[in-house]
């Protein structure tokens, strides 16, 4: 069983997230406490993100939609790259964010759009499309 | 040109929205300036909620999510109608806000989840499914 | 120095606000410390609300404005009523609140407006403008 | 080791919480999906809330500091129990509430003075204490 | 009528905002939709900036107050622009924003005097006031 | 009586807190105030942050945990070391701030352990603990 979560865990990050982010943020909670990190790691990869009721690109919208009115840049950049990795289209991505200046204000939403252009921008670069 | 606005407008809000939550939200802000009502309706239904880049369905999604994590549950209830007449189900619905607690915390998605059972209830009984 | 300091607040209370809701406040205050509850009436009356670097009625047009954005409905109803006495009119508080939809979005002006339409309409029932 | 966490979650439950509160906010999970509840209940109270780094009573306190300032006020009448029962006097929670004017406003302060007054009457009234 | 909202759009930017602000925000909408971009330029600019309710000024403390709670530096730097524009004085500026301790909590009030410090300190290097 | 609140506020400062940050605040709000400056600093440190009523080690915490889920950085970074001062751990700083992914969402809380963890390492270097 708990085999089976660290196959889920894993899985979920190589194929839905990335990596190295995932990796940045195990060792940031590991600084604090290694087995929590591991608590974590296993309810939100294992538990929460590797679940299919909503297709995963309606998901990272979503995720997209509430970082953007809570105005957290950093973690949206990562969200915004699984949303491109599952398909979304910059137009998309666009169209999620601009909405939300209706529900969370301008401000908000400007902020999030420059956070999108330069991580769609740097992930054409990247070659990663 | 007006009178194609005028069109669209009405078109978003007997399609998309409900007539009475419009004509609530229209009559609120004519109290304090009618002009300033239209402007903004034009603005909201004409402009952004006729748009199409992403389906309406997830539009809604991304709307409950943002509601969710802002904990604005009396604009969050209107959406959820919106969402249940676009055709989400209760599961996909409640998928949308769970995500939230990783976002916004969990206090805000429990009472989003309130929000979300009580509308879908009252949105069976009354036959609109 | 300290009796001045007591002019000073129970004239801010007595000039620019309403006694009942001050009475109201240090009550709540006094049944944690009763200490505390003279400190912060002394500083938020007697240092801050006394000022007169912007005229009292913009200072509550700003205060509308913050508690708008940040939804706190119940401290949105005093603040209200003391802009009325300042002389506001219908007309300037609906728009003090409505820019606020492009700052802090449609749903936490909107819930502004209603608290706004209902104080206003309770404030000329009472026959106090 | 699935049994021992079903312990550690009973037991949390049963010491820590107040099984009604516990069952009210299961009850609303397992409407959208039984399966998820089943797993937030897990990671929360059989992983977070099970553990002793910081004294409980301290971890409620960080609680209803961290619930004023996001104008929580269903969730943060619950922490409130919870510190009672962990001992926190009313002069405690009174502190931790109004230190946070300084950092979320005196506003979400005074609303969850209001909140706290309650709770304690209440919590004393139902000889609980 | 169209070429007329064009004009009050362009009156707007000049007269009440800053050139170089508004074309960077029009460059930023207008990368992920450009039919929207204008919509929304027409909207801001065109009917809610344009209006004159209440003074520009004082419509500019409102939103340094807003953006203050709000914890939203990137556009605050902009709107201190336009009350400084608008003859407002450091001293009014400051005394907004020191309010905001109350109502938004001091870590934002005090983020909001660093930027408006920063921002009056440039504005008259630049020679513009 | 007012040389007694010089002598708190001096005290408060030097002891509880580290007087580089204290006179920084004190400079900005002076550039605004002079005299306003002195009298937050008095209501601040001479009446609030001089209180006994729950340990100042714990006063810290709740501050950190405040600060965490209101997402303010700069505040956050002072109120750690104020916490480091009092003799709180990296595991207790930790603790406060993951648990509070569960009321404020993992986003708030995952920005906050990176300041903590630079604050703590910054103050190790400094040969401060």
């Amino acid at each position: 069983m708990q085999e089976n979560l660290d196959d889920v865990v894993r899985k979920t990050a190589s194929e839905r997230m990335t990596e190295q982010r995932v990796a940045n943020l195990q060792d940031l909670m590991t600084y604090f406490d290694p087995g929590l990190a591991v608590d974590i790691g296993n309810f939100v990869l294992g538990k929460l993100y590797s679940r299919s009721v909503i297709p995963w690109k309606t998901r990272q919208l979503c995720a997209i939609a509430a970082l953007s009115v809570l105005y957290r840049p950093e973690q949206l950049r990562g969200h915004i790259v699984y949303a491109l990795q599952a398909g979304a289209t910059k137009e998309e991505i666009g169209e999620a964010i601009i909405q939300m200046a209706i529900y969370g204000g301008f401000p908000a939403a400007i902020e999030a759009l420059k956070v999108a252009k330069q991580t769609i921008e740097d992930y054409s670069a990247s070659g990663s499309d």
